[in-house]
């Protein structure tokens, strides 16, 4: 694989995503992790935000390039220029909704293959969704999310506790 | 089996809707399509749309009835002169919610039998929800929808997009 | 429907399966159970005993007929002139392997049509092998199972502990 | 087990969580239900009439205390002098959910131990947002809710529909 | 509690077992392993080598005794005096199954509890099935059991590829 | 990647293997079929059938071998000098098991990448053992397989009918 892409909204990053995108990087020359700017569910982090702590938790991968997106996600690979995309499996309840929306995506673009990596056991349970209710109640997750991760959190929720 | 009832939102209707109402044509003497007027769910077309589009979907289907509704279904079903009701199966997420919802059903309404029928094959991924997903980002599901339907869908999105 | 075949291994019949036949026998003129001779699995009672305590266990219902079978279940179906079969749906881990199932014999027989009906919620989780298992270590199964079963399966059981 | 915590939304208590409350009762000296005031999803009833319902529901077992908190489930439970925690165990499609959560909740307060008790047959499909959105169209919950939670609901829709 | 009882195979005895012993040995006065003398399924080890490695693997906790049975498990645990039984929770496939089981037992021994504790992550995948299947074939299995079952898998197989 | 392995046990090959094996083959240099020679389920066709239907079925991919292997999957991994392996990722209920494998063979071999790639929806249900089943009772299975295994298969349980 020459190109390969990661996408997702990463609302915000997680060790796990970061797990993923090391996998990934390793099977293929470049890597291009896709921030999906407008998902179907609430944000905590703008794009910019996302994009951000995305490229500094993949820093030190050095064929690994991090970008925004807002078309359809088959459209974004095509335009990257790949063929290829990659998904974390995690044992989870989302599972068969991703499964249901990778045999959709087939229709539109059956020319394009979707690679799924198992990320480490320790993160097979981390989602954004709930790391983000537990933070909102001032959890200590940074076992679970990159240092700048953490800190970002740890100022949205003491902002919103101002206001 | 005289009168069975389809009942959902078809938001929109689907070729999978489509598929299950001509099985289920098959098997009763008539078959009332019930569209539900307020699902606990952000609807894209109104409930005179949803009836509409349906309508044209099983206009082929001549023992096929289509109305709106919006009491509760077993109601509905009773008030239809029937006693079953009809429902697809597809192998997803929503399986277990629709047991759920199957088995509190009897509680209130013990006398009514659910008959599930399988959907063909290539229909058993579509889902009302990530067609809108796609569709709203300018996918072409005309492969997966009746012809009203897509034209309904791009004027829809484009009408967004020119807000 | 005129006529609806319901086939399976009945090893022995429950309470879950009359449940299922008595449903089935009101949606159709004549119902045929079809006892599958030879399943994959190993049996406790034999094809005849099957056949009988099955007959027993339905010979209140009057259109519907008992029968061993060991074709492809979609040949017997077709032998039987009949169009539709007939399958319980319970809660359980069996399901997905049935899904399958069901899919397969699409392939092999396009015409014919599944109808799955939904137990009563007292047999949800009541599966043939796990009162085997059960009843041969001496629990009361009467609950659970026609009469004639409950005394076949201590007759059985008592027979082997002799051994 | 010296005190256990049994959390929840309880939006409104069924007699689902009145059976799950009656067996965690029976194993340990003292039961405190906590309520939780604010989870992600929408509300029916206020935190006020949360508790006083589940009160009302528990009146009955003398060693059962009904507190709100709003806090991290896990600091709730150790102010509470506890170190266990009790949910209930129904076959549904919140399953894989919690257990996410239950495995997230041990990164944060690993010395704090889940229970899961299972509750009867007849409660297992029963979930407290279908419950809402059959009374919400006039369906009679009330073999499925404490009495007084059924007059609730009644009032509660009844006022709705006069607004 | 008092007494607890927490049956099973044991087909060996892996730290996710002995893990699930700690946790349920610390919620009550006398925790009894009860070793299923003849579960339908092949074992690897007799029944004495199965109580002989439990035995020295809960060695260090002092309120834990092993025995074996051969009776329904709901009659073992009535005869050792105890109204409840305690199962490891894992994310399996064969949850299912056990739910099914346990939901059938309520049948039979409706005034007896289960208890489900949750395991931690790192034997939320482990089971002794996948574990034989792995040791049979020279993998060094020495983090995931005992050590006295790491030597007694690795004599069993040499025993057997001698043979 | 360089070198891929694609373990299994093909008994015998299905068109949904075929299918993986293509989409694998096209993303590394080379791509090796490992048959397993022994797994703990009964075969219907020898190790030596086994590969020669696989290499027949993809003898039009120049870049792939067949080989039989008998040591610990991972073992054989590395010593084909791969550090990366492949699967077919279906809709069904052995997803659950070979998750539960995948992760037990991370603890012997971490170096080891999993890739899961999605077999095109028309094989999402097509499993070898109910293959099997079907054909054993003269079901026309040549859509599903190669027309060297539908031979196979033919020849097989003739035989098997003539014993």
């Amino acid at each position: 694989m020459k190109i390969a892409v990661y996408p997702g909204s990463f609302d915000p990053v997680t060790l796990g995503h970061v797990d993923i995108a090391t996998r990934a990087a390793a099977l293929c020359d470049r890597l291009i992790v896709g921030v999906y700017e407008a998902p179907p569910k609430n944000l905590l982090f703008s794009t910019q935000e996302r994009v951000e702590l995305m490229r500094q938790a993949v820093s030190h991968l050095p064929n690994v390039e991090v970008t925004a997106y807002s078309e359809l996600t088959m459209d974004f690979i095509r335009r990257m220029g790949s063929r290829a995309y990659v998904r974390g499996l995690r044992m989870n309840s989302d599972f068969e909704r991703e499964f249901e929306m990778a045999l959709m995506n087939k229709v539109f673009a059956s020319d394009i293959e979707l690679l799924c990596l198992m990320c480490s056991q320790e993160y097979q349970f981390l989602s954004s969704s709930l790391l983000k209710e537990a933070a909102a109640l001032g959890a200590d997750v940074s076992r679970l999310v990159p240092d700048a991760v953490a800190q970002a959190l740890k100022k949205k929720f003491a902002a919103r506790r101002r206001a």
